[in-house]
């Protein structure tokens, strides 16, 4: 299972690099595989990682005073084959070279 | 707090509707307030709600042969005030009551 | 094609409600065919007209000295027969009914 | 202002990287610059190039059967200051250095 995780604490200011810094600390200390991107965080996860892990980045917020927060979690769930974020960007990847 | 929840199975043909009702059912059967709107449901629950409610929808759908399903679950949270469903609209009404 | 669009205003306070009721005016005054629920609104409409729909929301905030704004439009479309919010409400109902 | 583009052709079986690479080729025509991860890809862009860019994408897979397509496009504007892709990840990055 691949999730994307976006993070945005509302009323706290326009910047907001130094809460998406303390929600990155929360998911590099959950150990899973992740990629960062300019847009949130994608992570190889099961179902039992994902509600402890978006609680804990809303936690880490609200221990700095945040009063509001809007997540957006999309869960890709595949069954037929293994389903990793490398194996994705491979197969895309190898479509993209077959067309040449 | 307050989810909306869009649950999409990939690969089953373009009528999704039987697989909607699915997931509403389960949905129905959590006991949540809930409510249904044509792009997704809304739902007020707890953090302990959310992924047992979630993996019940994806559930369904692989017994019924569904092998790749995309989920956004949209997590509003709020801890200044009590958050409902029925609390936004009404705000929201008062607002646009308020500005004719 | 059906859109749901949600606007996020961020920086200006934890209460969105006189933002929200911003972003309705700009909709209501397009005469797209509309449903508001508690999580965003949803909308009938055509590729031309999402943009400046989109557009006019966030001139509106940025009027108001929104300096950040976070927007989701997620698009539906459906070429192989009619598509409205209604159509699929009845669709859903009849699965539903038909499954009692 | 940068979107992220998510773009999910439904009905046409469990693998889509096929469609994806369609969509990364119209993406790659536009110009304009991106960068794609596993669960979508963010792209640098105006107003303008919008519409046109996610047309495109619907017209690339309709022209090869795909009946039905559920896209997301998140925007993010902001007016303070410029507003890039790299610029978000080296604000990020500096505020996790300044935390070690």
């Amino acid at each position: 299972m691949i999730i994307e995780l976006i993070v945005i604490p509302i009323g706290k200011g326009v910047s907001l690099s130094e809460y998406v810094a303390d929600v990155m600390k929360v998911i590099e200390a959950s150990g899973l595989p992740y990629e960062t991107h300019s847009m949130g965080t994608n992570i190889e996860c099961g179902w039992e990682d994902i509600t402890p892990l978006v609680k804990r980045c809303h936690d880490a917020l609200k221990a700095k005073g945040v009063e509001r927060i809007s997540t957006t979690v999309r869960i890709s769930e595949r069954t037929d084959k293994p389903y990793t974020m490398s194996g994705k960007m491979e197969s895309l990847s190898e479509k993209l070279k077959g067309d040449e």
